[in-house]
């Protein structure tokens, strides 16, 4: 169980970035080291991350809860990233998203490396995002442990949306 | 001292993303989890992260080092992001950098809780990046100790170009 603290932490924003979307800003917990570490302790402790041979972090905000479990678990790391960034051989998929579309890349050299991976990102909304990744890596046929999220929004119902499992440690 | 593994991680990728850039590639350091500790502690030990209040991490690379170090060294963290990302009261700048230009957005509340501030990013090339957020925080009368960075491309002159302190832990 995540402390009360770290929820309070969370700020909404309506309409952004654009109307009828409450965004959830989640900066005020990197303010807080300690609300950070809770975090990070309590996201390295999901099922999910601990089976998985290695994180797959999503861009942009998966990158900061990614990059400091993969540090905290010594567990290796590989991006998802928005198209134009990464070099080399890639893998992509488009998906839709709560506002608006989008593709990620994945490095193939990379995906090659491991087994079994587990989905980091802040936030579950609809699922498009985690939902575009595993089947990238059905594509390959490689093993998808699941998602690990810090917030999980219940009534978008990602997780329905999903057929992968799904540890989430905030839900609104 | 780095050791010789992690400048072998890193990977050129020539003409990338426009022709005439080499792209160095940081992704098989996440990938090895003895590299990437090595580089987090390495850097956490720089005399202008020690000395900051906070940690500027930059979008979206700076965010994977920011992350980290952040966690391991208990200090807070806020974000220097692209357009568009950021909710609430935001001041901004735009910059030049090695490939085109594009603008950087900070939040003001996070801003008014620190008093002094070390940026983080993955590379040092002509200092375009790190000058803008360097004149955010002049114009708030913000002290900055400097810019950490895991690569630093000598050739482009980036220190010069910049009127701050530079640590960097590997040079091209």
């Amino acid at each position: 169980m995540i402390s009360i603290t770290i929820k309070n932490l969370i700020t909404d924003y309506p309409d952004f970035p654009k109307e009828g979307i409450i965004f959830k800003d989640i900066s005020p917990i990197f303010q807080n080291p300690e609300a950070f570490k809770e975090v990070v302790k309590s996201m390295a402790n999901m099922p999910i991350l601990k089976k998985a041979d290695a994180i797959i972090a999503i861009d942009a905000r998966g990158f900061i809860l990614g990059s400091a479990i993969s540090f905290f678990l010594t567990k290796p790391m590989i991006f998802a990233r928005k198209p134009g960034k990464l070099p080399g051989d890639l893998i992509s998929k488009s998906y839709n998203l709560e506002y608006g579309s989008n593709s990620l890349y994945l490095q193939k050299n990379a995906l090659k490396k491991f087994e079994s991976f587990a989905i980091v990102d802040d936030l579950l909304a609809t699922g498009g995002t985690a939902k575009c990744v595993f089947e990238i890596l059905k594509d390959l046929n490689k093993k998808i442990e699941g998602l690990s999220v810090l917030i999980e929004l219940k009534e978008l119902n990602g997780r329905a949306n999903l057929k992968i499992p799904v540890d989430s440690l905030i839900t609104f």
